[in-house]
């Protein structure tokens, strides 16, 4: 594989978030629970996760903007501005997205979980099981 | 934006592993220090990065098969057949890798990184800062 290379998103993000700037920041800030629903082709992919697991999401920030280098942290223009791979700003390069969360129920090719900050929509990429040590 | 998404690499991982076989699977499994070299043109995003700081690098797995499902954990046909989602296997849609580390020298444009499991020339797509539980 040469770059550029290509992402064809494996779901989609339900959730009641549907305004970018109402958003919570990180998860555990107070973000919904919200369904994770799976392409009916990856179902095969999908069918050893259970409820309980921690797991990493990999979305596709698709709302973000590519061409900023340096932000302000939270949105607060009190804070310095900052290089963007010190924060996780959704604007950057790569608009890849990183939460963690527990999956709480699973109905066939939708998976419930905790605390999730992406907006309604958002693109799934990936999701990998959290190693022991947190990694 | 609309699907398919295009990743850009940022840089690339300067590595003496050059051979996926002999590869530790995990960064804690005697994988060796390694520099993550990032293009010139994106150095302001990579400025506020400090020797200490505990980073995400999102890789893409150039090397790995993305019309697999399901796999051998481990490589090892002894372990069950588990769809990929709930493995850390290269093999997946997305070959998206996650690694956890700590930066340890910067050279300018280069990031020294203990226990980097990525092999030599390994795209790297995304550097985010660990948050401070861990996510």
């Amino acid at each position: 594989m040469e770059p550029p290379y290509t992402i064809r998103p494996i779901g989609y993000v339900e959730s009641s978030l549907v305004e970018q700037g109402t958003a919570p920041k990180q998860g555990f800030e107070g973000a919904p629970d919200a369904w994770l629903v799976f392409d009916p082709d990856l179902a095969e992919g999908i069918r050893d996760l259970r409820v309980g697991a921690d797991i990493f999401v990999v979305t596709w920030l698709h709302q973000a903007r590519r061409d900023v280098l340096a932000v302000h942290p939270r949105d607060d223009p009190r804070n310095p501005l900052t290089g963007v791979f010190s924060t996780r700003s959704q604007d950057r390069p790569n608009p890849i997205g990183l939460h963690r969360v527990q999956v709480v129920a699973i109905d066939e090719l939708r998976l419930l979980v905790h605390n999730l900050e992406a907006l309604n929509g958002t693109p799934i990429v990936d999701v990998k099981p959290v190693l022991a040590d947190g990694r």
